[in-house]
């Protein structure tokens, strides 16, 4: 390590504003209240495919307590409302504002929309079928024909990647593997569903407070929804209940604030639990084609897969670069389509696309080595990307990052050292991510007592702002306790990215860290000036500068900070701000030993260990608590969550009954394994770690059901009917 | 002037936020309402001076509603209410903490006060007299013997200047004049009464809204009284409904806090008229006794002055400086007195104590005048300050901006030249400032529309935040419309002095201006970047940057901020921090007409001229506006306003009725003068122009009565009595 002196960063401190989130002190989207506010509720449609023949307000209009309803005859030429075809269960036909909730809700139920209801489809690999039903009215279809001659259906967008020559090398192969995947709608079930709130101030402008994962992006995109001036809107940003990547855009955010404008009363909207099943962002599903070809040394030698990505309405997504994965393979063929279904537009999760792509590529892989006879971590680890290859960025990979998280991995689990009993299984799996930057700064500031505090625009997911309070400590020599980090809204800081992407602590720590040294800097200057010695002779420590070997030789913080606030100079300010900053990849690793019962096809999760390459864990207890949720839904994923549609398209598990997420009954404790290699860029060392610990869990877990039991169920969540069909196909055959 | 090409800077915006306030819809303090919010009520001392022998809360403490009442004896250590010693009507008690206003109220009226009267005094002529009673039992007395052997008593605090010869002067003068002036406790009447909502949050720290004139400061006065870290206060000033210097500190928010934190809910203070006129920061009044000596042709030879200020319980003041004003007089002799009194300590108004010695010094001057036979105005120019003279702050005067103001305000008001009727008179009058500076800061950004943000910590007064849109339109080459400015709060911001001492435009104008320098330079770096240009061949102008002479070659500012949020170097960010600026005086000049009723003693004042030497209006609607309020105080500071005591030491005028004011029936149209000679610090020239205007009005009054009917009062305000008062007396002579 190339900062043995850190005190602050490193430790394993506290969240700040954790007693307060676990005791309900924390102030939440829902809970601003003001005076006159009203509240408005969404007409969902009920079909997942319909037109609509006539909308019928008036009923509702009579309601006492009902302020207004609207439909898309009142928001021309903004998509806020579905004018004439419902898309998915859950499209948004009128918005009623009423005296309170109820109310509101009464008015929905008194709104009478006639629907034409039309075939719908809800499964990528069947919408893009030829003769599939078009899931947009007289919407573009990529021209895709098969070698058939037929045509595919509901395609929004095509990508491939292709390298080296595949078919040669499959010719020349000593092993092929081949299956096919599905993976489901994935929710992420956020504790708090969305709220927000918006009131038009006396002036015209917009001030909205909101549950958001990036306070400018609302702003814009509202903005943008309402051909409205960035400027004439303010987002106030509150402690967000989970996001995991949803909350990056808005929800309802412009039809508050189109509410708000109409009545000229503040109004509220707040999601219920079911909205956001059928209305929200889910991960995309996808269905996979994927074949894998290897040598008997264990070198991987070409992959050829066809992914159809279940894109919803937008039909967006459609890439294949996730497939590939932490290896380096000489040919590929990867073909993907963005392929329209009747569902909402699919969100961002946690490393988006990347658990999927792991499903299929970590299940071929083990299919691979078990053909080739060669141990599966041996496989991984003998074409682990490292030194020699290129990080996605085009940059050399300085390290054996992945061997080596795989290694931890495989230590920590006693990898091939501890023999299983009968129906017991232990699976691997690997995956990598690279974490984003973006436009972010922190500004920091010292009272005339000592007291600091940093001022930052970048959302505090998973414990940023503790995270920062420590780096803002460690370079002005204080503890953490004296910094408090507070989080500016759109009308006081620059244009500040997502807190999304892995990026939060990796740029805003850098941010925080350049704002530190530029405050200490000044404080040393001013010191000096006030020991009257030479700015090389003082140091810092201790809430002190000193002259350096004298230490009773001093003036305190407070001292500096409240000389400056009186001198021509003026106070201490140290300013940061971020715009993108190289990164690397991080690799995450898992090795899952379950235990399978035949009869009843439950599978119990003995041990789940999680490594990961973290460059430096910057607070190890957060960095953990990352490494433990993502595994932990990760896992989930394989096993439990997903989304049902029926045949007509609807929703059949819109809440947290039917469509279920782990308790802690359901997992055992984590192992988790941080792997600290210093990252070239990232402060002190570090890598983002939010996204890279989501993505391997499944595919472990699918990988250890075959140890365990021997068949192989591709179609995840790998539930208890799913694993005795696929049993009971093992054993007629 | 120096900057011919200004667009913005210079022309008469409207105050972007006056329809908001003029149609009520702008937030205030008392505005803040918060769920579960208690209101606070305080006791307050029925005597002027007392003892307190016990103090029964257990009535108020029964009466169902009232949550909390606290005394001296909860409040330890600290100074929020006393326990022994009442030393002015309004001193505080107890503190009631109820669910309503109303009950507090009640609860108060239910505490029961065993007192013990003592003698007290209220004019600090009277109390620093041989044989007054204590103000303050057990205080500290300087100790001034007076020549016949007595001791005066009451004496905090003691100044003196000395110049020259005065005696000598004195001896070989032509003429002398010698007057004893007497000035009364005059409040700032601002239209909103102080009111403060605190709340503890979750973690401890308090947030508090209030209505100030600079959040620090009221963040740093409440830490201080409650022992408590500044950074754990976060202080939230709304805008402010009128000032004048008064809400430079604290009034109850303190008490709040400590409510706050005893209940553990919101608590809400809000003063009631009676409350800010005996529990007030008003300006100190004074006795003085002031001799004038002048040469034949004109010259001031010396001045003789003892001043007692009434300094309230704090005995502060004591200021000798203001009274020789802006005239170069060699020989001086200047004493002055901090009194105490039985009354609240006083605060700032508008150039505290400028006025008080204007109304001495320049009504001495007119004596002087028509003794030796000389026109005042010729008197006043003769020995005014100007090149060849150094400022306050040690640096040569480079103009002569008083002589100038001189002129400007006599040609307007047509001195000398028009013929008045019988019974009336004109007067003239002068005075200096020297505005401030102050730690202040700006932060400018742009938004991907284009949309521009100013945030800074200095607190809007009198249109602060509209010239400082000015001013980054300016620098930004975009319409002021596109800009917001917006305040920060103490967690936002660095360290922001006072909205004070004429320094907010001044400073944080300044500060406005380098960031948006700063911003612009990034704008066209940036630009030239995206055209492919040099950056020394673009120019901005009309929201875009074009290459010079090339205009069909441009880019939007959008455009550019919208590269920039995503660029590695990030958004665009100017920044200032400024600290202390050097400054320069400034002069106002009044000219009043009056006409006399002799039997009545009305005044009716027929024109007011008032001309200042402002450096450069940044707006001179704004200007005008400060010179127009100020002058129109002071005239009613010399005809109407003043508190009055009895003889028990209470408050007789504690209200807007029995508290004259004027109305718009009670002054002409104010003639504005503004004198624009640029200063060489401040922004384009600017100079502080929010005090100046209120010193020389009370004092032109005088002069101009004296001019109509030949009486001299020399006890302001001069109210209809009093002129009547001494018309008789001068007709028994």
């Amino acid at each position: 390590m190339s900062e043995e002196t850190l005190t602050t960063v490193g430790q394993r401190t506290g969240r700040l504003n954790g007693p307060d989130i676990v005791t309900g002190r924390t102030t939440y989207a829902d809970d601003i209240h003001l005076p006159g506010m009203l509240h408005a509720r969404v007409l969902h449609s009920p079909h997942a495919h319909a037109t609509i023949k006539s909308i019928d307000t008036s009923k509702a209009l009579t309601l006492p307590g009902v302020v207004d309803v609207f439909t898309a005859r009142d928001t021309k030429d903004t998509p806020l409302l579905v004018a004439k075809e419902c898309r998915y269960q859950g499209d948004r036909i009128a918005v009623v504002v009423a005296e309170d909730p109820d109310i509101a809700e009464d008015g929905v139920e008194l709104i009478e929309v006639d629907y034409k209801v039309l075939p719908s489809s809800t499964e990528p690999f069947e919408a893009m079928q030829p003769g599939a039903p078009p899931v947009l009215l007289d919407a573009p279809c990529e021209d895709i024909v098969e070698p058939d001659g037929s045509k595919l259906q509901n395609i929004a967008a095509r990508s491939e990647h292709i390298d080296g020559d595949v078919e040669k090398a499959f010719a020349e192969a000593d092993a092929v593997v081949e299956a096919t995947y599905r993976t489901p709608f994935w929710h992420q079930t956020y504790m708090e569903p969305n709220s927000c709130t918006a009131r038009v101030e006396p002036d015209g402008r917009i001030t909205l407070w909101t549950s958001c994962q990036g306070s400018f992006n609302i702003r814009d995109a509202v903005a943008g929804a309402l051909k409205m001036s960035e400027g004439d809107i303010r987002v106030i940003p509150l402690e967000m209940g989970g996001g995991f990547g949803a909350k990056n855009g808005t929800f309802v955010e412009p039809h508050a604030v189109l509410a708000a404008q109409r009545t000229g009363r503040p109004v509220k909207m707040l999601m219920t639990r079911e909205e956001e099943f059928f209305d929200g962002r889910p991960a995309p599903g996808c269905w996979v084609r994927l074949k894998t070809a290897g040598k008997k040394d264990g070198t991987i030698t070409a992959v050829e897969g066809r992914i159809a990505w279940d894109g919803g309405i937008s039909g967006r997504s459609g890439a294949v670069n996730r497939l590939i994965g932490p290896y380096a393979i000489a040919n590929a063929k990867l073909e993907a389509f963005g392929v329209r279904t009747n569902k909402p537009a699919p969100g961002a999760f946690r490393a988006p696309g990347a658990p999927q792509m792991a499903v299929a590529r970590e299940s071929n892989l083990d299919m691979l080595a078990e053909k080739l006879g060669i141990d599966s971590l041996e496989l991984r680890k003998k074409n682990a990307v490292g030194p020699g290859n290129l990080s996605p960025t085009g940059a050399p990979i300085p390290e054996e990052w992945l061997k080596n998280t795989l290694d931890a991995a495989a230590d920590e689990a006693k990898w091939g050292k501890k023999k299983l009993k009968k129906n017991q299984g232990k699976g691997i799996a690997a995956g990598d991510w690279r974490n984003g930057s973006g436009a972010t700064n922190a500004f920091i500031t010292i009272a005339g007592d000592g007291s600091v505090t940093c001022l930052t625009g970048q959302v505090d997911i998973t414990g940023l702002h503790t995270v920062m309070a420590q780096i803002v400590a460690e370079e002005l020599h204080v503890p953490v306790e004296k910094v408090t980090v507070t989080l500016g809204d759109t009308d006081k800081v620059p244009y500040t990215s997502l807190s999304a992407g892995s990026k939060a602590a990796y740029s805003a720590g850098t941010a925080a860290k350049k704002a530190g040294i530029s405050a200490r800097e000044q404080v040393l200057k001013l010191g000096a000036q006030l020991l009257e010695a030479s700015e090389d002779d003082v140091e810092i420590g201790d809430e002190k500068v000193f002259v350096f070997g004298s230490p009773d030789k001093n003036v305190d913080l407070a001292e500096i900070a409240d000389y400056a606030n009186g001198s021509a100079t003026g106070p201490i300010l140290g300013t940061s701000v971020v715009g993108s900053i190289p990164s690397y990849p991080s690799y995450a690793v898992n090795v899952a030993t379950v235990e399978v019962d035949p009869d009843t096809g439950r599978v119990e999760l003995l041990e789940l260990v999680a490594a990961q390459d973290v460059g430096r864990a910057l607070n190890p207890m957060l960095v953990e608590g990352q490494v433990e949720g993502g595994a932990v839904q990760s896992v989930a994923y394989g096993l439990m969550e997903g989304m049902v549609y029926d045949k007509e398209g609807r929703v059949g598990n819109p809440n947290l009954l039917d469509y279920a997420i782990p308790t802690i009954g359901d997992v055992p404790e984590v192992k988790t394994v941080l792997v600290e290699q210093e990252s070239p860029h990232g402060p002190y060392g570090a890598k983002g770690v939010g996204e890279p610990p989501i993505i391997p869990g499944a595919a472990a877990i699918m990988n250890a059901i075959y140890n365990a039991v021997g068949v192989r169920v591709t179609e995840i969540p790998i539930t208890p009917e799913r694993l005795v069909k696929a049993l009971k196909e093992k054993e007629a055959e």
